[in-house]
C-alpha cells in the first residue's frame, strides 16, 4: 500500500473544488482523496455515486463547472427518451455521465468492490491521484423530515431540500469496513488531514460516521485541520447552514468547528469571518486561519489548498516544538 | 382477451416491414404480432429485445430506417464515453435507444412480465397495435460453429456472423410457455396466421421451437401463410441463406417451404422466384403466390401485407368450399 503523506475528506461540488486544488501542489503519491458515499443510490436500476462522479469529472477536468454537477459538453437525449417511455426523469442523468452509471454497476455486480471500480475508472478518464470511497459496503445517509423519512436523493434532488431536517441517520455505517482508511489515518508519515468545505452533515458527517474513521481522526498525530463550509453564516451552495441551524446547531463557522471539536487542530474560516476565528479560538482553544474560501479561480483552489497544507505544517511545528 | 384475427409472427428488420405494412391495413384490435425473443441478451446489466425494439419502433415510426436498426434521430454519446471507461463497445446503443433498455430492465428486475412491459413501453411512443414477446421466459438462441458455441448476439454482432453454424440450440424453449399465443392459434375466428419474411433459423425459429405453438399451427383452422425471405437464392439482410447452405437445406425459397411444410398452408414467393413457385406447389402441394417481397417503400409494405391476407382469404374459401 502506498503511504499518504496528505488525506482529504470530501464530499461533492465544494470539497471536489479543494481537493483540485489539492492535486495540483501534492503529487499522486502524496495524496489521498477520500469520498463521501452516503448520497450513493440505486436508480434505474444503477448504482450511482454522485460525489465520487464529481471528484472524478472535477480531476479529470470533464467536469461542467457551469451547471455544478455531471459532465461538460453533456447530451441530454437519455433522459428526453426516458420521460417519452414513462421513466423516472427527476434524476437527471446526462448520455455521458450514464456510461459511468452503468460500467459501474455492471463491475458491482460482477463483484468488484466499489473502491476498486473506482480507480479503474478514474484513471481511464485521466485522474492520476487516488480517490478512495470511504467504504466499500453501502452507507445510505437518511433523512427524518416534517415530511416523513427521505433517503438522500429524494430530499436532495427530488424535493430539492425544501423538507426541514429533524434527524439524520448514516445507515450502514456501524458496520462498514473504512477499508484501509483508518490505518492510513493512523500512518506515522501522515502529514496533514483536510476536511473539505463540505456539508458536516451530509458530506463529511457519513465519512465520520465510520466507527473507526472517528477513532483514528481522534487518535490522529498528523494535525486534523477543516474549512469551514459556512462563510457569513451562509452556506456556498445546498442546503448546510439550513440544516445545521433546524438541527440546533449555530450556522456559523463556529457551529461547523463545534461539530469536529474532539479532533481538529487547525481550523480555516473565510475573510469574511475573521472576526469570528477570534471568537473560536477563544471557546475552543483551537487555532484558526483565515483564508479566501470561495475557490471560484484555479488559483483561488490551489491558494486554498496551499495555506491549508501551511497551516498544517505549522501545526506539526508548534506540537514538534512543544514536545 | 382481445380475439385478433390476424396473427404475424417476425423477427427484426425484414419482419417488421411487413409488421408495419399488416398494421396499416389491420386495426389493433384484428392484429398480433409475435415477436421473437431468442436474440434477447443481457448486456452491460441490461435486458436487451432487439427484435422487439425493432418492432417498436418501426410501428412507431422512431425506427432509423436507413441505418436498418435502432432509433432516428439518434446520438451516440453514451458509447463514446463507455469507450472511453474501457467499457465494451461492441454493441452499439445509442443515447435515446438506451431508455428502452434500461426502463426495460428495470421494470422486469421489479417482477414484471416483458409481455407487459412490451405493451406499456409501446403504447407509451404511440405504438397502438399488440406486440406480444414470443414467450415471457428467457429463451436464448444459441449457435454451435466451427469457433465454439456462441450467443446470438456474439456470433450476429460481435463477430457479424463470420463464424460457420453447425447447429442452433433455443434454450429455454422447450419449457417456455408461450404466453397465450397457443391459445390465439386456436381461436376459431382466427382468419390467417402470416410468418413474416424473416430468417427461418434465427427469428421464425425461436418462435417455433415453443413446443405449444408448433403444436398450435399445425393444427391451426386458419390458414397459415409465410413470405420467403430467399429471394433468388439470397437473403436481403442477413445471414439467413449462409445458414440453410451450413444446415444442409437448399437456400432456396423451396428450401424455407420445407422447413415450414408441416404447418403451412400457403407460401408467397418473389417475383424473381416465379419459376421456383412452379417447382414448390407441385413438390410439395402447397399453393404459391409471387408478388413483390422486397419491401423498399411504404406502398410495398402495404400491399405485400394486402396479397399476404388476400391469399389467405383465398385458401380459406378453397377449405370451405371443400368441405
Amino acid at each position: 500500500m502506498v503511504r499518504h503523506r496528505v488525506i482529504a475528506l470530501s464530499g461533492g461540488v465544494g470539497g471536489a473544488k479543494l481537493a483540485w486544488g489539492l492535486t495540483r501542489v501534492l503529487t499522486p503519491d502524496d495524496l489521498l482523496i477520500v469520498a463521501n458515499t452516503g448520497d450513493d443510490f440505486e436508480h434505474l436500476g444503477l448504482h450511482i455515486s454522485p460525489d465520487i462522479d464529481t471528484l472524478i469529472y472535477t480531476l479529470s477536468g470533464l467536469a461542467d463547472l457551469a451547471r455544478g454537477w455531471g459532465r461538460d459538453n453533456e447530451t441530454w437525449n437519455f433522459m428526453s427518451a426516458m420521460g417519452g417511455l414513462g421513466g423516472e426523469t427527476w434524476f437527471q442523468l446526462g448520455d455521458r455521465d450514464l456510461a459511468m452509471h452503468i460500467e459501474r454497476t455492471r463491475r458491482l455486480r460482477s463483484g468488484e468492490a466499489l473502491s476498486q471500480v473506482t480507480i479503474d475508472l478514474a484513471s481511464r478518464v485521466g485522474v492520476r491521484h487516488r480517490i478512495l470511497p470511504m467504504c466499500d459496503e453501502p452507507v445510505r445517509t437518511m433523512l427524518e423530515t416534517d415530511v416523513g423519512l427521505l433517503a438522500f436523493q429524494d430530499y436532495f434532488v427530488r424535493q430539492q431540500c425544501r423538507p426541514s431536517v429533524q434527524h439524520i441517520e448514516y445507515r450502514g455505517a456501524e458496520s462498514a469496513y473504512a477499508n484501509k482508511l483508518h490505518e492510513a489515518l493512523a500512518d506515522p508519515a501522515l502529514l496533514a488531514v483536510v476536511l473539505c468545505p463540505s456539508n458536516p452533515f451530509l458530506s463529511i458527517g457519513p465519512i465520520l460516521a465510520l466507527p473507526a474513521v472517528r477513532r483514528a481522526l481522534v487518535a490522529c498525530v498528523a494535525p486534523v485541520i477543516a474549512i469551514s463550509p459556512i462563510v457569513a453564516g451562509k452556506a456556498i451552495k445546498g442546503p448546510t447552514a439550513q440544516i445545521m441551524r433546524t438541527l440546533g446547531h449555530s450556522a456559523t463557522a463556529l457551529g461547523v468547528a463545534e461539530l469536529y471539536a474532539d479532533f481538529l487542530d487547525g481550523f480555516v474560516v473565510d475573510e469574511e469571518d475573521a472576526s469570528e476565528a477570534t471568537t473560536i479560538q477563544e471557546r475552543l482553544q483551537l487555532p484558526c486561519r483565515v483564508a479566501d474560501t470561495i475557490m471560484v479561480t484555479p488559483e483561488h483552489k490551489m491558494a486554498l489548498a496551499d495555506a491549508a497544507l501551511r497551516f498544517g505544517r505549522e501545526l506539526s511545528a508548534l506540537t514538534s516544538t512543544s514536545l
